[in-house]
């Protein structure tokens, strides 16, 4: 399906180099992390340097009616950046700019910029921007941006929409617009904004970000608790999002304990059928009773051992294990990773629930939770190299989504549709709300050359 | 322009007594508190009472081609639900259902309930639900979403789209669909659900609203200072944000405190040029602290007084003299509230600004504002007998808006556009952004039956 469109009219109008058509160069682009098997070959990637850069390639694309393909950092895990054949892929590796203003407590930043080194320039100016994939040192804004991604900190700080006050698009026919601004409330016009965030570069691409920052964060008091039955964990996560607000209340599962117990060997209680990781960032002193009264929550609900510490390295060597649950998964096999959330009281359920996929299908599952959003992630392990165990872990992944619905959960917390949950999005949806988001797609992409096949 | 059109129809498929066409009781339905001078007469008010009753208006009016005002409880500003001569205005008044979860810190709440009813509802479960527009008492929430309402806890805890996870909304078409949910992170399709908030019922009607809650609030330490220049106040409120997050940062010019005074004689300094109020609701102890150093910040800048105090009591009596302000400010006249908001470092130049537009105009206009956020609610005072007053007053109110967009800031902060602010809105947001509105307008309501003239 190569195309056989001359580039040489675009190439005049962009610095010179940018433009790649090398084959060997060009595959280094054909992939996210979601590792698409249907991925294709772009007709050339682009290495953009400016927003008019990315006016000249939408016009162009425009033009020849070529798709056009948004790629960030290409940490993305739902394919939202897999290439298509005969594709344009615009990369905003390049556009690296961090202009942060400590007095508005505001950044802006373009699209390229890893999130680890917005946080580390925002930290410089003892300022934070709290949105904290656990990707953060290789995920960048503009992919946050398009994800609307989450993290670990979101249960207390929110997600990225949260922080993005502007931002500026290319359209579909190349316009570029700025939406909103470095202004805290805003209320003209539609939420234009917003609806960008979140759009997975289907209605433009954005190439430029104003966000707000905070104050540094406090040194966060740290607890873990192992207990020996699931429901114990999840009661206790009930009763601590009753009462308060951590900064931090991450689980892990039997099967992903073990796997960062197998990698890491920091003394993991193997036998725990649950491990909650919890913070609290409140005010020095505060911070301590706060994770004393989590303490009192985790034993009542039958915590076999827990452990608490004020000190910050300490503290982070636990989050560090949380951290470490997909690398040390990834030893096991090849990765589905899923990202499937529920309203709280049904995590359990979901958890269980996963359990029964992963022994029907012969299956390892371990699972992951962001447990005070219900943002799980079960890891589905598959041996690649063995096309039964790759096909029981697609089904199990369909599964996964399936039981979710069922449980009033989203088939995708903070990672995106892409193209790996399309199939998936109507049964979620419902057939007029899918209506309603086709119809915004039309009205802004009418000639449908927008990263195709994500999403819609 | 009265329509001729026979409502017998509709009547037949909504509850009995719902459908009021007495010509005196739809008088009270035509102005929100904008009291635009152009309000029309509506053909009938629909007092729905459930989404199906919503739908089978919607679906009316859109066979017989007529104009869909959705109204909350008429607190509104900006007039966006103003009457037109033959529309059919929907009140929200009795869609009032509060079902509260407080396992999932969630409610699930009809659009008429009063901010304050909803705020009473989640204390019971020892709950909170933070946006609070001074007219919480009697502004619903239905408005709220579509106006993305602020308030004064903002600086600290958002406004009201961050609060909001799911929407039900009926379409022009009649179509209702249920938005998101009671789930804290949801990323699958296009952030539909923020994009309906703010959307001042041009995209469709809201019959149910799912909100986020939080703990209780602590309660909070305030303080109150005052400055003998302008430049003290201003630079106070950016050295305070610089550092931290108070749970309030409210500013009142001289006009203000001297009509506040007029009225509750709590022996504020009629000299000053500049007051602040501001709150810390750290824990216990630390709200202390953080009031202190905030103390500190207002005497290096110069405060001629400055008070704090732990007490509750204390503390809410310097909350409700802001909260007067309005009250206060309209006994010297007939009000046009303007809402404008700049990025920080321009408060200064907008409070200054106003005042030269007031001696320019012969006008006066007390400032007050959620000065943290850099929102700003100048209180243009016109004599309602006096034609020529009410002319100045109108130029004052565009010039402010224009002096606001000049300064890099927004014709509307936290009100909405409604009819009032719609002539300046092209002039703030530019040819292309507006262009990019009215795409999606166009495609959400192609007939152009909702709440037509607000906005666009």
């Amino acid at each position: 399906m190569e195309s056989a469109t001359d580039l040489t009219s675009l190439e005049r109008v962009l610095p010179p180099g940018v433009v790649i058509q090398d084959e060997t160069r060009k595959s280094a682009y054909r992939w996210d992390r979601a590792n698409d098997p249907e991925a294709g070959m772009p007709l050339a990637v682009v290495r953009v340097t400016s927003t008019e850069d990315v006016q000249a390639v939408v016009r162009f694309a425009a033009a020849h009616n070529l798709a056009v393909i948004p790629r960030g950092a290409g940490s993305g895990l739902s394919g939202g950046a897999s290439a298509l054949d005969g594709c344009i892929m615009i990369s905003l590796e390049n556009m690296r700019a961090i202009d942060i203003d400590p007095v508005t407590r505001t950044a802006v930043v373009g699209p390229g910029v890893l999130n680890a080194e917005l946080k580390a320039a925002a930290a410089e100016h003892r300022l934070w921007y709290p949105p904290d994939p656990s990707s953060y040192e290789i995920c960048s804004i503009g992919g946050n941006v398009a994800t609307n991604a989450g993290g670990l900190c979101c249960v207390k700080y929110g997600v990225t929409t949260d922080y993005v006050l502007g931002l500026t698009v290319v359209l579909a026919d190349g316009t570029a617009v700025n939406l909103g601004g470095a202004r805290l409330k805003d209320v003209a016009g539609l939420s234009m904004t917003k609806l960008f965030v979140g759009s997975e570069g289907t209605l433009g691409v954005i190439t430029e970000v104003i966000l707000r920052l905070v104050p540094a964060q406090r040194p966060p008091a740290t607890l873990v608790a192992t207990f020996a039955s699931l429901g114990g964990a999840t009661n206790a996560v009930l009763q601590i999002t009753r009462r308060m607000r951590p900064s931090m209340l991450e689980f892990m599962d039997k099967a992903s304990i073990n796997a960062v117990e197998d990698l890491l060997t920091m003394g993991l209680d193997r036998d725990a059928e649950g491990m909650l990781i919890v913070q609290s960032d409140e005010a020095l002193g505060h911070s301590a009773v706060e994770i004393a009264e989590i303490m009192e929550i985790c034993q009542t609900n039958g915590a076999t051992e827990a452990f608490s510490t004020d000190d910050e390295e300490t503290g982070e060597a636990f989050v560090h294990a949380r951290r470490m649950a997909i690398p040390a998964v990834e030893r096991k096999g090849s990765l589905l990773l899923e990202d499937v959330g529920v309203p709280l009281t049904q995590l359990g359920a979901l958890v269980q629930g996963i359990e029964q996929i992963s022994a029907r299908r012969d299956i390892v599952i371990p699972v992951i939770a962001h447990a005070g959003d219900g943002n799980t992630h079960p890891l589905i392990v598959f041996n690649p190299m063995d096309a039964d165990s790759k096909a029981r872990a697609h089904l199990a992944y369909g599964e996964v989504m399936e039981l979710a619905i069922a449980l009033g959960g989203t088939i995708t917390g903070e990672h995106g549709v892409g193209r790996l949950k399309k199939p998936w999005l109507g049964d979620y949806l419902g057939a007029d709300v899918l209506a309603l988001n086709q119809r915004i797609k039309d009205a802004l992409d009418p000639q449908g050359i927008l990263n195709p096949g994500a999403v819609f």
